[in-house]
């Protein structure tokens, strides 16, 4: 049943708080631990169904919030966008050394380099 | 019983999608458009206390679903980073301009500036 796990693990990241916190308790041991439905509900006490609903249910949940506000699809754009500026930045850091060396611009694209890797952390 | 304008409009640009089409309708003509509650209720048929009651429902959603997911707040730290590298861009392409002009320096510089006008516009 497990749905696709890397879409639905960045839907939780960005929209895990949106679920209670039993659900964000299963959700996580389910996609992130990669825990099985017979696994968390031993551990947890429920029912193997209890377990299969909340999951069907918090999927559920997020699929609405990003239907209805995007912003994981907003997100992924900034972010390839960012790593397209990273890259630039490092160009203009070698085409900088292997023509006339200047600090001042050296420095600016270390410092691009920088933020960018902060913004994709 | 206004809110906090400004914030109330970044949370509705994000989170409107998540209140009902009636809530987004009086929200935005009270928000963006600044009707009153009077004119509000004449235009909609609908008991100025109701839209009173709307818009406060309509905030408390906006503010829980902030609370629990501060994606609004993530979306200002980058707009920030944002704004920092287009400004870094530009150094670059006026110190290379007023050393020894390199084109492809230049080129990127302005392929920067332009993507990070694109991810705030």
């Amino acid at each position: 049943m497990k749905g696709n796990t890397v879409s639905m693990c960045l839907l939780f990241d960005y929209y895990g708080g949106m679920l209670t916190e039993k659900q964000q308790e299963i959700f996580d041991l389910y996609y992130n631990e990669d825990f099985s439905l017979a696994e968390i509900s031993e551990n947890l006490g429920i029912t193997r169904q209890g377990v299969r609903d909340a999951i069907i249910r918090s999927e559920s949940v997020l699929l609405d919030i990003e239907s209805r506000i995007r912003l994981v699809e907003k997100f992924a754009a900034i972010n390839l966008a960012v790593v397209e500026i990273r890259d630039i930045a490092q160009n203009i850091r070698e085409v900088n050394q292997s023509n006339f060396f200047i600090k001042k611009i050296n420095d600016s694209a270390d410092r691009i380099v920088e933020i960018t890797s902060t913004l994709t952390a």
